[in-house]
């Protein structure tokens, strides 16, 4: 790549640093929902548009030629060779309830691959980020480095989704008859359920539904501590659509076989 | 009561803390399962039982008459007019998979009434306790008088449950039936939800298979903040079972009727 490493990720702090004064800023007020239009529940919050303006702002200054593509304006650039990957707050539903279990996702595609993550939890104040050799976190307790575990089969296996509601058709078949494989089987998650997989004490995610970026940063993450990232089909995960995480890459093959039948 | 409220409100305190040293240290190290026996999979950890046995420590030294209700231990003396309902680690799913939104649950009922609740969630820091006038919160950014919110309709209402898998038989039709009346549902919570309703951000949280230590502590929480707890049938809540919390009281009768059909 061109440009340093090191600069794409001092920005990419810069960037989860400025998102954070917004996020907290209206977390917990009590009266943080509007709709987005349609007749389901959407919850878009001031603090996401604010975070996500102050974070291109960041971008159009450190990197002006960079592309962005972001949850809630439109896409800038986007044919550049570096592509910036934004939700401000991923896991609305969480943040409009109170749980302090979203996060604020950053990724940096290069040439179309994900080479870089962040995901931040400002009001626990944990952060999730992958350098080129490695996965970190930095939480109440310190840094310490992200490592996978190994999980021997799917019947040893934590398995978690955000809501059985992302699974829609044939979808919903697929995942239950993956979570009917495991060991246990955990609802409500989103991004942050990516870090605890990365921090080894979850070995599968499984989701459908995604945008490219729910789930861009947290690829680099997860490979980054050792897991695998994937489709349904096998294919590159930042398309999004139906993804799974797993913490072991020799779990992929069978749960995918478990998720087609 | 005999005893001052304050004797009883400094012992609790005192309980959450001694829990902590021990929830803590189990907290995140990745091998944290094993099997309480059956089929389904039951986590209990070591963290559980050692907290519980802290806490009883505690109470046989501060009021040796005074009965123990708790999750991992038998009851002593359940027919004394004080009695401590223990829950170490509410949400044993989010415990093992890393996610703090766990809680300890300390109870104490006088004469079979829910007197005093003390809800803590030692990771992030945050603490929900009832005295005789209100409900108080400590956590990160300092203390604040936990108050519901209004709610004027279904429609606006925001809905959570633990896990889908706690409605069995006709108990998911119904939940299914309330949850498709309100503006939002959001899977996994356990007792963090009853403190996101005591703080406003939640508006009625409806759940089932409930023992009496998973409620008894957050009952007077919730209605010292301003709510309501009764079961599905409109009983006394420390029945446990299915119950049903809402921030605003005149949204009970109508989301229970809803749950009723």
């Amino acid at each position: 790549m061109p440009i340093a490493f090191e600069s794409l990720l001092e920005t990419a702090h810069k960037l989860a640093n400025a998102a954070s004064s917004v996020t907290l800023s209206h977390f917990r007020t009590g009266t943080n929902a509007d709709h987005k239009g349609g007749s389901s529940f959407d919850p878009v919050t001031v603090a996401d548009r604010g975070a996500e303006e102050a974070m291109r702002a960041i971008i159009r200054r450190d990197f002006p030629d960079h592309g962005i593509a972001g949850e809630e304006f439109a896409p800038v650039n986007e044919g550049a060779d570096y592509v910036w990957s934004l939700d401000p707050i991923d896991g609305t539903r969480s943040y409009i309830t109170g749980l302090p279990i979203w996060g604020t996702l950053i990724g940096v595609l290069y040439q179309g691959k994900p080479v870089l993550g962040v995901m931040d939890q400002p009001f626990i104040g944990e952060r999730f980020w992958s350098d080129e050799q490695a996965a970190w976190y930095r939480g109440p307790n310190g840094l310490r480095r992200c490592r996978t575990r190994t999980c021997a089969s799917l019947g040893d296996a934590l398995l978690t989704a955000t809501t059985p509601d992302m699974f829609e058709g044939e979808d919903a078949t697929h995942f239950d008859r993956l979570a009917g494989s495991v060991r246990m089987r955990r609802f409500g998650g989103d991004c942050y359920a990516y870090g605890m997989l990365a921090l080894g004490q979850i070995d599968i995610v499984a989701e459908a539904c995604l945008k490219p970026f729910d789930i861009v940063a947290l690829i680099p993450i997860v490979e980054k501590a050792g897991g695998a990232v994937k489709t349904w089909d096998g294919g590159e995960p930042q398309a999004a659509g139906r993804c799974i995480a797993v913490g072991d890459p020799a779990l992929l093959d069978v749960a995918l076989d478990r998720l087609r039948g």
